[in-house]
């Protein structure tokens, strides 16, 4: 089974209020050296068989429609992870 | 500035709703090929200066007690991603 990973991160110019959070909690909690935080999603998408050129290519075009928003979010990456270990 | 990236996911054994609403919806829409979608996070932490080995243990400790849920959820990567362009 091969699998395609999509990360999504919301926008360097829109606001991230979980990464926010994140990043105000991380000191409070004794987490030092951390500036900033932002929060994005990862999806892992399973695939019958070897990740071909051409699923990958579909894997993009879904990441672009179906996986982010891209008024607000950017997809940064579309990669064949099916040598990863989960 | 650095940045370390924290990947985390649902554990195997738990339902992943959100990430079964995209499997279903992506053949639907017409992206064919794909068998199971999971959906996790990514957090991206900005670092001033480098990312030393103490920071990216300090990340770790954070990814493991405040950035996921041990519960529902595994760490799947804490890496320094200085290097990569966002």
């Amino acid at each position: 089974m091969g699998r395609v990973v999509v990360d999504v991160m919301p926008k360097p110019e829109i606001l991230d209020p979980q990464g926010k959070a994140v990043a105000n909690a991380l000191p409070r909690l004794g987490f030092e050296g951390f500036v900033s935080v932002r929060q994005g999603k990862r999806f892992e998408l399973e695939v019958e068989g070897d990740v071909t050129p051409e699923i990958l290519e579909t894997a993009r075009k879904a990441a672009e429609t179906v996986l982010s928003n891209p008024v607000i979010e950017d997809v940064v990456s579309v990669k064949d992870a099916s040598g990863e270990v989960a």
